[in-house]
């Protein structure tokens, strides 16, 4: 930093540490020194002997605070890391936090504690739960939701299968996530015939289904696509922070304050960071006014506890938790009792499978929710 | 695609596939349900007796194309994706790659063959192993490298540093990974400093080390950064593709074709998509010209088989590999053995521990690399 700056001022912003907990696989001999090797190649990333600068020593290498043994061949180490380092970029947050570390097969990120400030520099959903509950006029219910697939039908058809959704009385129906810009469903394409179909089928039920689209490709390809959609009256828009960048997502929402967005998990299992902490907390934390996750009971693994906390995270930063991944109408009541009212409802391939009573059996979703009493 | 197009001609790109292997943990009794799954998943993400387009059914739907018993308690399961549903974005390639399995714990991307059409459209590195030697006048010999750190430091402090590596002759000496635009050192004053601290010792000594400035967030903030960086003087830049996002790179390596690209693997979790694939073939796929990587004998887990392979998946797309991650200036003889001298050699906190003779430790590194005798 050089001399120039005030000492206090500097040792007030420098010092400000958050933590993140590691999950490590070690032995009790080694877990000290690897925990200390993590703190550094998390920071400074360099032998501590060859710094000689004291401020860098003192605020900016990272710092064991605390091990503890789960007595299952890990142990949770928790690390204080300068917040100086991060600056007010998701992209950096989750590099000091897990750039290199993640190569390593040893450790999983846990869950991190952010200083107010820091969070506050992010800001988290733009338009949240409330926000996601006006659009669509449900108070004190689960919302519901269903998914545009397969991929590989015209964006007619997509337009057509919207309106035989919309019928059943749904709140939103997302693109399925492997959507993009195809040949075979044009982006511009796909938002146009859907839009028409939630207006039609709104004319005549009085009830507008939102249409989700699902954004792809870089940033600047992403923009257009939101300017698309609001063109057509859209105001929600779906993207998978893990392929699309998180630094492109925290962008996107302080550009488009008026469009709530919907995070995808894809490509969040690959690098091993707990999803109760990359989906239910850093998402929303970036921006994401809801997100989507694999409930317990799916076709995906995470565990009811894991579920529990990653929609406790979600909600706690005013983002609604989305259950996903292998939902059917059989599980309803048993899903709203364990997420509770504060949750969307998302089945998608058990209604396709309902194919010709595609919008009865939607209706019946519709339904479920509506006239649930909650446990 | 409705019927208006050709028939013949729907087929012949409808039917393209790009084959992925996936390493699968499964007892041999649940294999194929299992590799079945993952096929679906991939593509359609729906109850296939829920689909009633027959072209999507033929042309759409994952094929499983082959299991293999690996013998160690796991399965290679090829899967033929429609090159359709990717379209041309880096993005969307490793959404359909691997973006719900990813999910799964049991399931590693082991490797991906893609169709010519497909590699042409991605263009790879636009400057390759031949532009970055051409633009240091090395030729016949490894690249050399070294990084500034730690991070905490003033920008007119890595100037400093910057002068100190230069005058021991390195080729390029690129930012810690974690050097982004902090406070301490923001991205403006530091390339400035660096810029000027190249032209300062190649007036003394004749040789100009280049700089690589490491780039980070949003692909606004990156395309000035890029920019800036450009009005210094500066021509080769340094992101890290999972935390940029891969479409992003894409984006950048086409709009700056004068700029050489290094990819850093942060956020690469490598345990879970093989190393080789992810850096090696599919980062200079999306057009970097040269990726770094943590080499097997330092601070990472990497075995030289899986390092051998990364280095000739990178050199098959004329993409330079860069080994990294703890390596000493004592074991530039067996590197250079290893890897051959199409690589840049990257030795960052080895060299910083010599402090005051840190120019001199460069010069003995520099040395070692050209006059080595290759085995």
């Amino acid at each position: 930093m050089g001399g120039g700056r005030i000492p206090g001022l500097r040792e007030k912003t420098m010092t400000s540490r958050l933590e993140a907990i590691f999950h490590v696989r070690a032995d009790a001999a080694s877990i000290e020194g690897r925990a200390q090797a993590i703190a550094v190649e998390q920071s400074v990333e360099m032998p501590l002997a060859a710094i000689e600068d004291s401020h860098v020593l003192s605020d900016i290498v990272g710092r064991v605070e605390g091990i503890e043994d789960l007595c299952d061949g890990s142990f949770a180490v928790r690390i204080g890391l300068a917040v100086a380092t991060i600056g007010d970029d998701a992209g950096q947050l989750l590099n000091m936090l897990f750039g290199n570390t993640s190569l390593h097969a040893d450790v999983v990120l846990h869950d991190v504690t952010l200083p107010p400030a820091l969070l506050a520099s992010f800001g988290g959903p733009r338009h949240g739960m409330a926000g996601l509950r006006r659009r669509v006029g449900a108070m004190g219910r689960a919302l519901t939701c269903s998914a545009l697939k397969p991929q590989g039908m015209s964006a007619a058809q997509l337009g057509d299968l919207f309106a035989r959704f919309a019928r059943g009385g749904l709140d939103y129906i997302k693109d399925d996530h492997g959507l993009a810009d195809q040949a075979y469903s044009p982006f511009a394409e796909r938002v146009a015939a859907c839009a028409r179909a939630s207006r039609m089928v709104a004319a005549e039920t009085g009830h507008a289904t939102r249409y989700i689209p699902s954004l792809s490709g870089d940033l600047n390809r992403m923009r257009r696509h939101i300017s698309l959609a609001r063109d057509e009256g859209i105001d929600t828009v779906m993207l998978a922070p893990m392929i699309a960048g998180v630094a492109n997502l925290q962008a996107l929402v302080t550009e488009f304050s008026d469009v709530s967005f919907v995070a995808h998990p894809a490509l969040g299992g690959a690098s091993r960071i707990a999803p109760e902490l990359l989906i239910g907390k850093l998402f929303s934390l970036f921006g994401a006014d809801a997100v989507v996750f694999p409930t317990y009971g799916g076709r995906f693994g995470y565990t009811p506890e894991s579920c529990r906390r990653l929609a406790e995270n979600a909600r706690a930063q005013n983002a609604l938790p989305i259950p996903a991944g292998g939902m059917t109408l059989a599980r309803v009541p048993e899903i709203l009792d364990f997420y509770g009212p504060d949750t969307m409802l998302l089945i998608g391939g058990s209604l396709l499978e309902a194919k010709e009573n595609l919008t009865s059996e939607t209706a019946a979703f519709t339904r479920a929710v509506a006239r649930h009493a909650y446990a």
